[in-house]
């Protein structure tokens, strides 16, 4: 298998991706990973890493001279940029040339680069973003975390098909336990956009279990919450916002007290451990799901764990042909509408 | 001030609510509290408290004999139960034996009590419930957290209006900053309905200060934060939900080793006063917006502190006019729809 890996996107710099790529094929031996970004740069990166011993046979590169900043927008930059990362690494999909796209970069780029190269999945009306959230028991899959901020109850509805294939694949779930993002359980809460989505995924023979709350995505005793991209944005933005947020008030009630500071040297590890489990950067990626391929985006400030994973978690996904999957599941499960 | 309780409301029974009472009565002097409830119980628990040596001589009471539990249908309390706590609490304000109503109990049925009796603010289209969210800095004021759950742009735009004359008022702000939640801060990010608010806010002369991302909720830049009900709803109890796993995912870490259990006692205090100032039930109450008159919904698992500081939350409302300060802003703000 091959991995295209967007080296020039994310905030942290291509070193960091670089040593993900190692990682990853050193995790693995079935797996190549193509470097995507100027030639020159990722030569001398490559050969750095040679001289200090890595084993970087199964590294390649592909020339990509431009890059998307992170406040590009989306369509300038699929319009103007026809030699970015992205764009050449869909196009390297798209000729069978590589077997997925993972990029730290920008991500709506990366989601219309995806859209412009690959095309949409047959019956897919709308391709998403989804996102494994961490809970007390497994993670949670959310979609949509973004791409779609208008969304219409049938988009709602294949978000829970795609999620739900891609959850199954991923997490090793039967038949992925499906909720609908609301702002009560019962049937008749929500916005008309949900109770129109309520009633389309409760006629459906999907593993629909219901509405969720807001404070029900933790708990996880759901294994797909289904939204759209707005709301699922801000779901996501205002969690990380508060974790940090959080971490910082319990710092500074720890400061306020030599007691407290020095039982903080005792529990430090335990804080290391919960916020690693809590943060975000560390979760491998969010694949796109409905495109007529396999991208996943990373968190701008991924660590080289979260690219290892993230290009892991493409590797899965194509090699258990999630986008099948989704298809066979859209004519199982679709309802006329 | 004569500030009407809703004894019955809430998940933890009366004893708390009036103990809050007695706490606000106690604090100031120009303050009496009306109990709502059964006669004859709250009649036993006075009598119980006068006992033992509390002064109770500005609590009276009104009695209310029926109660609307937390899952009944707002419209269908107020139409059947006609005298349950919140409709004679509102019909106290109606008709001047009360200035304001406070409630632990169902809050959507709160809201529509407050609606049916004293009607809605003049030039208000959709009355809403606005809440305090603890932050690095200052708390932010989010409206609408739950009552208004498909908007058009003119309500959030007067939900800025009202929120900002609230939050100006309760912290004492001159000018609050007034941010629109989105998922960029560009004023192209968003969805139809963000994008069109942001258009009325920006031409307005409110202090706008653009879009906020919901990893900029906690950060304590912004003092009002404008959404419709839906996203509102879904962002207190996200954070909420977020707040207790995180908790328990910490205790999880913690009791893996001895030498963090040990530490743990150094850094017991510091904790509890962390969890008091993420704790949502701690923080006074939610005021309703855009109503002819004063009411706060207070959560429902509130400590007899929130519901004394939700009484002098109400005081402050009423001494200082807001419903004044709301319509002279509806005034001075309103732009052409």
């Amino acid at each position: 298998m091959r991995i295209a890996l967007d080296a020039m996107g994310g905030d942290l710099g291509p070193e960091l991706l670089i040593d993900g790529a190692l990682s990853a094929i050193d995790k693995r031996r079935d797996l190549e990973v193509v470097l995507l970004g100027p030639e020159d740069l990722l030569k001398e990166q490559i050969a750095q890493r040679a001289g200090s011993g890595n084993s970087t046979g199964r590294l390649s590169i592909v020339h990509a001279p431009q890059t998307v900043s992170m406040h590009e927008s989306p369509v300038d930059a699929v319009r103007k940029k026809k030699d970015s990362t992205v764009m050449v690494g869909f196009d390297l999909v798209k000729n069978g040339q590589a077997d997925a796209v993972v990029s730290a970069g920008n991500s709506g780029a990366t989601m219309a680069a995806a859209v412009r190269k690959l095309g949409r999945l047959k019956g897919i009306s709308r391709p998403g973003i989804a996102s494994l959230f961490p809970t007390l028991k497994d993670p949670v899959m959310l979609m949509d975390i973004g791409a779609n901020v208008d969304c219409r109850s049938q988009h709602l509805f294949q978000f829970a098909i795609m999620a739900s294939s891609c959850s199954g694949l991923l997490l090793n779930i039967d038949r992925p336990r499906i909720g609908l993002l609301s702002i009560g359980e019962e049937s008749g809460k929500g916005n008309t956009l949900v109770k129109k989505t309520h009633d389309m995924l409760k006629v459906s023979s999907l593993n629909f279990i219901g509405n969720v709350e807001g404070r029900d995505v933790y708990k996880g005793d759901v294994d797909v919450i289904v939204c759209d991209g707005f709301v699922g944005n801000i779901s996501l933005k205002i969690s990380e916002g508060l974790a940090e947020a959080a971490m910082e008030m319990l710092k500074v009630e720890i400061m306020k007290s030599l007691r407290a500071k020095i039982g903080y040297l005792f529990i430090r590890k335990a804080f290391a451990a919960f916020r690693k489990r809590v943060d975000y950067a560390e979760y491998g990626g969010a694949p796109l799901l409905g495109i007529n391929g396999i991208g996943i985006i990373c968190h701008g400030t991924s660590s080289s764990v979260a690219i290892c994973n993230a290009i892991g978690e493409a590797a899965n996904m194509f090699e258990n042909r999630v986008n099948e999957s989704i298809t066979r599941s859209l004519q199982q499960y679709a309802v006329p509408v």
